[in-house]
């Protein structure tokens, strides 16, 4: 099934323990399409990048798969800019520069080809943006999922409130969800995030895996423990783009395939962590996608393989 | 099998957001040996109260099936004595009174009725008293588990690290795993201290799960996501008892084997975080138990049931 991704496209200049990269490719919709694009083929892309964008990044997207009709290049602006320092534990970082550049007034445009999508994923961007985009379709998708973060709940919590009212379903962290509900216990949290339009929530707690709520459903996908984590960044954005990839690809949404969704997404995560930026994800093949699917479920699995 | 357990008897008083208790009783080895209760009777104990101590706590003890004949009174001295607060977020606790009293100079003496046990559960205690009950058995156990905390790291590393050394199974959490090992990626610190002695490695992440180790196997028991945490005093001793009461019970000590008991003990855990101190722990029936078992099973199961 076709799917529409919408978020950043971007630069990203990372530091960790393990080392310091220069501006490479980041953004939302970057890592959100290139992991979705190991389930589903032309996966289109709303973003919008500046002239300093390099040609080759766009082809590495068009690469995989990805189609670009969608981005709007701003020949005479510079490129959404984000540069964080990771600290030595991994799980919290400091973020050094944030430039908006093109998107501080980002006008999402949805090419006519785009229209009678069927999946649509909101990568992490202004919840009015994100809004506009559910708007511009004239009709609407099957399932749409939003990923936001802190940031908007801070800044523009009405607007985030009123773009969740569309959504079926909404990623976010535990932190995210503790605050957006103001109720410590996750279960709690849940329920009340339910109430405000998204009939299921996916609540990422990184190292400790994902919880997955739907009425009184509850699954929970573990995160693989790691030798070593390289770099965090995207691995919630690759976390998304393989939860909606599966869905797209196999046209389920139901409960039971959702479940699938989100360890094909852990899975996603994993791969991303394991070196900077988008190294990893995008030299994937199938096996190696389908060899971490079975880690995962291994993981948990109470009897042994034969 | 029969089953020895070696570690506190004691008050506690707790106080959490929700109220706040008297003197009731604790330590380490009153939750081991209740929660192991469900699994086997006559379960051994070896541990020491003063005359302080209630007849009607030890009767309990007993209504459950324990055999307090290795319990110490030492009628003119007063038992050990715990107080601590938790904060907010139920993750964190002041200690606020340690009182030793009858722990201070404990000699943990093993009834000639105990020897030949087959399984001994090593509650947190000091390390050397831990080691003087190995070395007091004739025979050694077919498995021994231990159960320590940072505290000991702190002031008494190099006898933990000798006690470790004879013992099958530590059972420690995250925090200690890092400081034992030096190694913030639970992976790495996991291959460290199974070098130390023990061949099985569990780590508790409180509400995260615990983790299992073997060799190169690693499995993912998950915490069950919980309404709300009442009191979490005795999670991980509970937590303990149920994983060694479900190996002594079966008498299969294979990693297939503790992988169910790890589920056991989280269930165990999840129970007693419900109320005050050890009153829902005393109040389980074997249902209960295999319900709560089961929701475990389910909230990582791909397949829904039919």
């Amino acid at each position: 099934m076709s799917l529409l991704t919408v978020g950043s496209v971007a630069f990203d200049a990372i530091e960790t323990p393990f080392g310091k990269t220069d501006k490479i490719i980041g953004g939302a919709a970057t890592y959100i399409s290139l992991a979705s694009s190991y389930f589903v083929k032309d996966g289109k892309l709303v973003a919008v990048v500046g002239g300093d964008f390099p040609k080759s990044d766009i082809k590495l997207l068009e690469n995989h798969g990805v189609n670009t009709e969608g981005l709007q290049i701003k020949e005479n602006e510079k490129s959404f800019f984000w540069s964080g320092k990771y600290h030595n534990d991994m799980n919290s970082r400091d973020t050094l520069v944030t430039e908006l550049n093109v998107l501080e007034y980002f006008d999402p445009i949805v090419p006519e080809s785009y229209q009678g999508v069927e999946f649509l994923m909101l990568g992490n961007l202004a919840p009015t943006v994100q809004r506009t985009v559910i708007e511009r379709l004239e009709k609407r998708p099957k399932l749409i999922v939003l990923d936001t973060m802190n940031f908007w709940m801070d800044i523009m919590l009405e607007e985030l409130l009123k773009t969740l009212k569309l959504v079926d379903v909404l990623s976010i962290n535990d932190e995210e969800a503790r605050q957006l509900s103001g109720e410590y216990s996750l279960v709690k949290a849940a329920k009340k995030i339910m109430e405000m339009g998204p009939k299921t929530l996916i609540i990422k707690k990184g190292e400790h895996g994902a919880l997955l709520f739907q009425n009184d459903n509850v699954f929970f996908a573990p995160a693989l423990p790691l030798e070593e984590v390289f770099d965090p960044t995207g691995a919630g954005d690759s976390f998304a783009g393989g939860f909606i990839g599966y869905l797209a690809k196999t046209n389920d949404v139901s409960f039971n395939s959702m479940k699938k969704a989100i360890i094909y997404g852990s899975a996603m995560a994993s791969f991303t962590v394991e070196k900077f930026g988008t190294e990893r994800l995008v030299n994937l093949d199938k096996d190696d996608l389908e060899i971490r699917f079975q880690r995962f479920i291994d993981l948990v699995q109470l009897e042994a393989k034969i």
